[in-house]
């Protein structure tokens, strides 16, 4: 966060104040000297980003395979340098694509229609059953631990829930996709298993959150916006349950409703 | 939009609904015959997409230098097919970039930190001056003519308002910089001078948005919610008036509150 002069408007009258605005920053992964992506992301938790970004992007198949991640200001941003094995790296530099992202953007460098198509193979049906009841008691907890939104109001958080509804873990970032690969990290990191529990999203459902999701083993999502069209038919060709409009005392399920009890 | 089957909890009880859900396209653009990006887009007013994207991006410096734009299905997404003058081509190959976003991506396929520099030419200062009760009169107005969210609850606009607050153009996508190069288009389009009256977003204020603004002489730009950092000092250095929180009878001006009165 960096704080700015402000000239606020209130009811026709104008005071200077300083106000707290959410950074944004270049971010460039670097896979064994090999230059990947460049993300706009938060700066914070970038150990986290690094480790989630490698595994839902499936550049790498486990976390025990990112041998090292190195951070480094540069004059125009921060340089993510991962070590991963020759053999992952040789399969990213032979369907190497130039992926880059603003803010919002999940993957990028696709140039053409063809490239678009998933690869992942679907969740088998069945799994945790989650109470309705759970997601709305994650959902009411989501506000008090959103720490650089209640500064900026202008970031997104991921969140990770137990089946009961409690949430063990939070990450924010300008980039919905940010958040999640965050969280990703983290619960890799902290040994919190992907298949038990659910993710909530402060953000809408767009289709590059249920990929992610799905290459991670995560078979339940939750947004507190809506879903779209191409999310909702991925996250019924993965298995995974997809929960839109989760506010309120209410929620909209859009994929595999048998999980939600 | 399409309608999908949808399960609805409301304090306990469920029930089987149908909703309306915002569609999310890959959108192939094609310059001269060459593959240039894949957009994630809501699949409406394609041509206007093509139009602002072009200019936005700085493609062409002219709406007359868009020649042609032909429309088609493809099997897994749609194509627009754009025709340039061939000194515009030979440019946009000497630096072409893998480009290519989800629907929250506004700029992508830079491989690396140093390809993120801005090369526009900063608005002189002064100009159309604009009342903070027009910004408020233009928000107020904004909810009745976002057609595409009253039903899905998950895309954002980009609206233009004359400098007396009256929306007089409105484009609606799943990805708020489509939203905007959507708009842009329209207005080439139509006539409407970008020089005189206001953008306004209903998202946050990235950097990109400023970028695409400033790029087609676009200097005062109101979000409904908060800018970040890098989108603020962007706003600063190109002489563009940012404001944020454009909601609830307040706003705050963030960059060149000169032209706020």
């Amino acid at each position: 966060m960096t704080e700015y002069p402000v000239s606020r408007w209130l009811a026709g009258q104008v005071e200077d104040i300083e106000d707290w605005v959410a950074e944004e920053v270049p971010v460039a992964l670097e896979y064994n000297g090999l230059s990947y992506a460049v993300m706009m992301c938060s700066p914070q938790d970038l150990e986290d980003f690094a480790r989630g970004f490698s595994l839902s992007e499936c550049i790498v198949e486990d976390a025990d395979e990112i041998y090292d991640i190195q951070i480094s200001s540069q004059e125009d941003g921060i340089q993510l340098a991962i070590t991963i094995p020759q053999s992952r790296f040789w399969a990213l530099k032979s369907h190497r694509r130039s992926l880059a992202g603003r803010t919002g953007c999940g993957l990028c460098g696709k140039e053409s229609l063809a490239q678009l198509a998933h690869s992942l193979d679907p969740f088998p049906t069945g799994g945790q059953p989650i109470a309705a009841s759970a997601i709305e008691n994650a959902c009411n907890q989501l506000k008090s631990q959103q720490h650089l939104f209640s500064h900026t109001g202008s970031v997104h958080a991921a969140a990770w829930s137990d089946t009961d509804g409690n949430i063990v873990a939070i990450r924010e970032d300008v980039g919905r996709h940010n958040a999640l690969d965050k969280l990703i990290g983290n619960n890799l990191n902290s040994g919190l298993n992907l298949n038990q529990g659910m993710l909530i999203m402060t953000s809408r459902a767009s289709y590059e959150i249920v990929q992610k999701a799905a290459a991670c083993s995560i078979s339940v999502i939750a947004a507190v916006s809506g879903p779209t069209g191409l999310a909702v038919r991925l996250a019924q060709d993965l298995g995974v349950t997809l929960v839109g409009f989760a506010r309120d005392s209410r929620l909209s399920v859009y994929a595999h409703p048998e999980r939600i009890v």
